[in-house]
């Protein structure tokens, strides 16, 4: 019998990798609502919902704030290709593997892209040297982009003072908050940013396939005033204001249900609220660390700049992280993720994302860890990382 | 209360415009599965399976067939930016809206647009003088475009002799399938297609959300010996088919619960066969013709070169077609569309396609029709759009 035939029966896994996150019932159910049509006057409505809670989300009144049709890569093109012309120069700050997406993005959609790089590990900040002396060398700068969270190295790069520098320049600040955003605070107005983008499948507690993004004024007019056609007709975020805003014109058909699903998961977040909801990545963050610093694993990212939704722990020498990964998969039923890049093999990257960030989750993981590890040549004791965990959950209330 | 609090009660639409079509409930229920991590072994398994299902879909054994991570406007993008480069001589045929847009997207991409412009509502065909007029004056014609089935107008342009024509200029077919595959015959070995796409929500049943794509030899060919850069980091199908190929290597996260639904309606088709399928097509489409005619609507597409998925009846003079479209959705909670471009007001869109290509739906509607038209201004007799759909449905067997 061919595969395809086979009834639909997936596992239930705990996701503990970079994302997607385990996503709410709640959620996941709204998914099996009848689809609308693209126009239809109750999923308007629904468009609208979402707009309003994707601004609080963002921490602004952007009236251009809406999800891009497609994932957290999508996201990251729609940044560059609306406000980048040909030979633009586009300054992108790598300090990790999705720094490098985005230099890449930028370089195709036709910027003049140059890179500061950095450690893998490190924070840019408190000095902002390189970045300025790389400011100073152009005549006209468009855009400086900065990962907020890293990804791939469990970083939280510092976004207010980058802003307040990068405008000094007169250039625009392009922040990926794929991974931070519903989990560390993201405020656009208050910090200033310009281009501010994400996803639906980490903090955000919904399954993958849309890419909040959001426009400030100074982002906007460049838009605006740009010489070139944008040379995406899907990711144009003029036309697509058409449709999200009041006018509500065909652009394209939207994924109704992935914008159902998103609607349910922002609507999670209200009801929580937004600081407990913050409170609690990094509280299930604490715990996590705490539980995997007691397991004698060294964590990789600086102690200053660490990201709550993803924590980096270095795999210690002799242990073989895939076939720990693998395990943990099989016979746990829990995802964590290898590395990317330059630390591929070097680190784990376990996330605590929306749905995910459970304190059940982190002691399910060490739990597993605490079994496995011995077994893989790296003596650890019962219940090590389970103590250390549940010390740091009670401390942080 | 802000409405985003309000419980989220979609209403039940029968959805007979342009798509999104009604999806199974079977489907929709799959999209309710917990959310699996975009490399877990199982998750990559249902990747195998959609990649199957979609090469018996397109009539193809081409390696490189896969559902692009949005929704229909982003596979006609994917089609271009993979082949088309800096400059490159692109042929549209125009007979439509979709074909405006694939132009739009071709010169975006960079392509050197030309266009041939035919009337709205006929066909390019049998007489193809006008395109190959326009192949003989250029040195290198990098890529011909056609819309297989026109949205629009309701239009099925005939492929086979089109791509014989193409290939004798040494140039590639692009070919929209957006609204014909799953619905009409599409055979991209026999009649030797070299990109072809479609989406997911129109007579695949299953909701917007992807667009497969499939490209032949000389496609890749061309791909693979570009110059430059896909402009493009998500829709670059080069790095895709590493992740959806055997080596399943990380490129983006995919939207997984759409995949899943994908999986599902494919799977439905596969069941219910292919032939079946476009007889199911054909018949409900006969019906409807036969139903609105009877009403005394005109077609509005040449009547050799009708699409089955899609009819455009012409609206009546005095009638209001915004009203009656209104009146269906708001009394009757059924969903038909308006005109789009230069016909906007001029015609209703009709659609029979994937899960709304339903004898029932027809009767629905007509009835419907029946009942709203005397209202505005225009006389019908009750039942005499339902008698003759029935004759044609037991006529087609």
């Amino acid at each position: 019998m061919s595969s395809y035939l086979e009834e639909f029966r997936p596992p239930h896994r705990i996701l503990m990798g970079p994302g997607p996150s385990s996503v709410h019932p709640r959620v996941l159910q709204t998914m099996s609502a009848p689809v609308l049509g693209h126009l239809d006057p109750y999923f308007v409505g629904v468009m609208d919902d979402v707009m309003e809670m994707l601004k609080m989300m963002f921490h602004t009144s952007n009236p251009l704030t809406l999800p891009v049709s497609g994932t957290g890569s999508a996201g990251v093109e729609a940044a560059f290709c609306n406000v980048v012309e040909q030979g633009d120069i586009v300054i992108v700050v790598v300090n990790g593997h999705f720094g490098n997406r985005a230099a890449d993005t930028a370089s195709r959609v036709g910027g003049d892209v140059r890179k500061v790089e950095l450690n893998w590990g490190d924070a840019i900040g408190p000095d902002l040297t390189p970045l300025e002396d790389e400011l100073k060398k152009h005549n006209k700068v468009k855009a400086v982009s900065v990962v907020h969270g890293e990804t791939s190295t469990g970083v939280l790069n510092p976004l207010p003072e980058i802003a307040k520098l990068v405008h000094r320049y007169d250039a625009l600040l392009i922040v990926d908050a794929v991974t931070s955003l519903g989990g560390e605070l993201v405020d656009m107005d208050e910090w200033d940013l310009d281009v501010c983008h994400s996803c639906t499948q980490k903090c955000i507690g919904a399954p993958p396939g849309l890419a909040p993004i959001s426009l400030g004024p100074r982002a906007v007019k460049v838009m605006q005033e740009r010489q070139s056609q944008v040379q995406s007709f899907y990711l144009n975020l003029s036309t697509l204001q058409t449709y999200w805003g009041d006018r509500h014109q065909y652009h394209h058909t939207a994924p109704i249900s992935m914008i159902y699903a998103l609607r349910e998961a922002l609507r999670m977040a209200m009801e929580e609220g937004l600081d407990n909801r913050l409170a609690r990545h990094a509280r299930v963050a604490a715990g996590l660390r705490a539980g995997l610093t007691a397991l004698g694993l060294d964590l990789f990212a600086n102690p200053t700049y660490r990201l709550n939704p993803l924590t980096t722990a270095v795999v210690p020498e002799g242990v073989d992280q895939a076939k720990v990964r693998g395990r943990l998969l099989n016979d746990y039923n829990i995802e964590i993720a290898g590395g990317l890049g330059q630390i591929a093999s070097q680190v784990w990257r376990i996330g605590v994302m929306g749905g995910s960030a459970e304190e059940s989750n982190v002691l399910a993981l060490l739990s597993a860890m605490e079994r496995i590890l011995p077994e893989e040549g790296y003596e650890v004791a019962y219940g090590a990382g389970v103590a250390a965990a549940q010390q740091a959950f009670a401390a942080a209330g």
